[in-house]
């Protein structure tokens, strides 16, 4: 998922001078899934890409933007994984537990952003208005999904709207309380909210 | 829920110098419920307690400790609604929708105040601390009503830790998306949530 642009070759002691935000994205992204948000900093962006900090500080000036440019990078990671799952499958009941399961996982892998992101702080203030934004589109997306599910019968008769804020809610807390020392997987976790809300036919 | 304490009588233009934290938590609680996180401060506190602000300061002397007296009221008062509803019901299944009814209201009168909590800042630590330790008296509270829901086939066959933390988060989330102005009642909307996930015998 995380790939490392090529860099044109340079001698030795001649540092880059030039950073795409392709690069950054791609560095920081890595950066924040090995160690989460405190392994996320200028410095640790500025070693993987082996550029000098005041090269990257060109492009990056603040933790925020970094921040942000993960977060763009966590949300179009995760608008692509649910569009190639619902172009890949057309039973309802499959679509609405794929979209749980990628929600789980991605609610997992971002556990240490949960907290910046819902209260609002330490994110530039232009990403936290994309990432509101994309919440929009995404919630959309699935509430396509939720009402096929209750067409269906696969989820009980109710309100799609309200149904799915609660099944999205339930996925998204899992950030809140997911600890990986109890032992409990992505697959297990996304597997028992399936099972408590779809109606398998 | 919120009482006035009864004061002593006093002649006028002798303003009171003792008050008690009942008091204050009491005024800081209907603040918060008329108006929100905006409308707790030590000055609003002191007005509706018809004390100085001095007096106030000497018991309260940050906005942080109002948000730890607000939020003990809060989890005390939940843990009793809680506890009240427990000891009236025998039934599984509406032991389990009663504890679903309450936490979705509680969501929803607390919704100023989630991104505070879920951040983990502006809240004195003390009272931080005593709000985790309380999260997890009341998640083990829930999940013995999860577990007999379990048995009783009103709730699918589930790991009961991880089922307690999905139907929980599911409520505790409304708190994000909760919006007057939608029209959503608090009743609405847990009878969604039970919907989606208690089998009714």
């Amino acid at each position: 998922m995380v790939q490392q642009t090529p860099v044109t070759p340079r001698g030795p002691g001649r540092p880059r001078r030039e950073i795409s935000m392709g690069d950054v994205a791609d560095a920081a992204a890595a950066l924040f899934n090995e160690g989460g948000y405190e392994a996320l900093s200028i410095e640790s962006v500025a070693e993987r890409l082996t550029v000098s900090r005041a090269t990257l500080y060109r492009t990056v000036p603040t933790k925020e933007h970094l921040l942000g440019i993960v977060l763009d990078w966590y949300t179009s990671d995760l608008s692509s994984r649910v569009e190639e799952h619902l172009a890949k499958v057309s039973n309802p009941s499959e679509a609405l537990e794929g979209l749980i399961r990628i929600q789980v996982d991605a609610a997992i892998r971002t556990k240490d952003y949960f907290a910046v992101l819902v209260g609002g702080a330490g994110v530039q203030s232009d990403a936290y208005r994309r990432w509101q934004k994309w919440s929009r589109r995404h919630e959309r997306m699935w509430r396509g999904t939720v009402e096929r599910a209750i067409s269906a019968g696969v989820l009980v008769e109710s309100d799609p709207e309200v149904a799915t804020r609660l099944v999205l809610g339930m996925a998204l807390w899992v950030s809140r309380w997911y600890r990986e020392s109890e032992g409990y997987t992505a697959e297990e976790i996304a597997e028992t909210a399936v099972n408590l809300i779809v109606h398998r036919h």
